[in-house]
């Protein structure tokens, strides 16, 4: 059989994956959720048919969205986790042992239930007794919140679909009052190649500038996402992220990463001369 | 019409682009040479059918084989260029009035002659006068050599078909002898990711290991290249790329960059844990 998952990064441009397996195929409330299998990248899950998660690569994302704050503030207690379906995040957040409290706020409870079925290497974790897991929308979830988090990691969808509302200016003045007076935002900042995405990575951070003093985006080579070059922001009350980086504290913690580590930390916040203008003119 | 380019990054995935028009098509002595037009990308180009470069993103290749070694050792006059039929590496080479001399060995004329009737943003340079260009092979060029360059970039195809030679001790030690004595080499390293380049990436790395005294790997974002995650190989017989830094004599060269910039020179030797440890371990 000649069967092949394609994602049309542009109009123009699309990305093939041969697929071995159909393993999964779902419509929930919110989406279209698939599961496939290919020799390469192994199991691989869409949403609306665009690509979310593979087995081969899913370390690179889990490693930024995580490290990066704790190795800020490795005082962390008290994390929500916003999306994050396929359970990665949480995953790498419960090797934290002083970490007490993950909350995670899956929107969609099929796709939870779709990973825990065919993606153990991400939701090997969600059963820890630490993790509490609401199918909820995070953005009423967050509201009215105070003072409850030390750091909220949002790992959401593109900003269409069930994502769009964490891409909000209220959404962001909301985790700034859930935060702790140290606390740390991090937040999925798109991408800056093709002009779709260079547009939401524009908007994202212009908002999120308005609602936190600290504000830098940082970046990292995820091959199966369009352009393979994608951002995260870090977004912070009071800690910066390089001058507050807590180096020795961090790899006292003996935590074994494969993307993630101190030198790349600071490296990734050095981002192209095209980015930084892209990110600095709010015209452009 | 429903013209497609595709470039397959590994045999079960695949990279396309549609194409508006194919401007150019020839076979020579070595390749098959194609030009296309799309878009997103502008004009491209490929060499038996692997993408080698594209108006929209060649700025990021050429920055960072170039700028860097320029920012470690301002003071180069003497650059050896191998391969780089575009034309977009002596382009910025002679943004450096110092530099003295630029000598470009590329093996195959019509890659030059394609870029020059088709690609004039990277071919735009080939005609100053410092520019001596030479069509043969850059093993036999540099063969025998002394002295005679500061620097000596290898702006290769991969280690298949004519770029071959090009990854061989023999050629490394040739380069070695070809350099002055705080010379520096920049070679195409390949690419961690997929299996078939990581072979590629250790290998080459192991070699100019065997010869050059300081040898650091750094990467960037290059889209149009399989995973979008590429690297350089950065060799020298007596600098260090990032001890060696000349940030204020580099910045005062008032070069405008698009990618490249002091920061991501830095950056940019930061590497990932499992790229780290495949450079570091030669059994794996």
């Amino acid at each position: 059989m000649n069967f092949w998952y394609y994602e049309n990064h542009q109009d123009t441009v699309t990305f093939g994956i041969k697929v071995d397996k159909h393993l999964y195929t779902n419509k929930s409330d919110f989406q279209q959720i698939d599961i496939f299998e290919n020799d390469v990248f192994g199991k691989f899950m869409t949403l609306d048919g665009l690509m979310m998660v593979t087995e081969k690569d899913e370390f690179i994302y889990h490693d930024m969205i995580t490290h990066i704050p704790l190795a800020v503030n490795p005082n962390i207690k008290r994390v929500l986790v916003i999306g994050g379906g396929d359970g990665g995040t949480v995953r790498e957040l419960t090797r934290y042992k002083h970490i007490t409290k993950i909350d995670m706020v899956e929107i969609d409870e099929l796709v939870v239930k779709a990973s825990i079925e065919h993606l153990p290497i991400t939701s090997c974790k969600l059963d820890d007794k630490r993790v509490n897991l609401y199918y909820q929308d995070g953005l009423e979830f967050v509201k009215g919140k105070e003072n409850e988090y030390d750091l909220i990691l949002v790992d959401s969808t593109d900003p269409i679909g069930p994502g769009e509302g964490l891409f909000t200016r209220e959404f962001y003045r909301d985790c700034y009052k859930a935060l702790s007076e140290d606390g740390i935002l991090i937040n999925q900042n798109e991408s800056p190649y093709y002009e779709s995405y260079r547009h939401e990575m524009k908007r994202a951070n212009e908002k999120i500038k308005e609602v936190f003093d600290i504000v830098n985006v940082y970046q990292f080579h995820m091959p199966t996402y369009p352009s393979g070059h994608w951002l995260f922001g870090f977004a912070s009350k009071t800690y910066h992220p390089i001058k507050d980086l807590k180096k020795d504290i961090w790899e006292n913690f003996g935590i074994k990463t494969k993307y993630y580590n101190t030198d790349i930390h600071v490296g990734s916040f050095m981002l192209p001369t095209y980015v930084k203008e892209l990110l600095e003119d709010e015209s452009k």
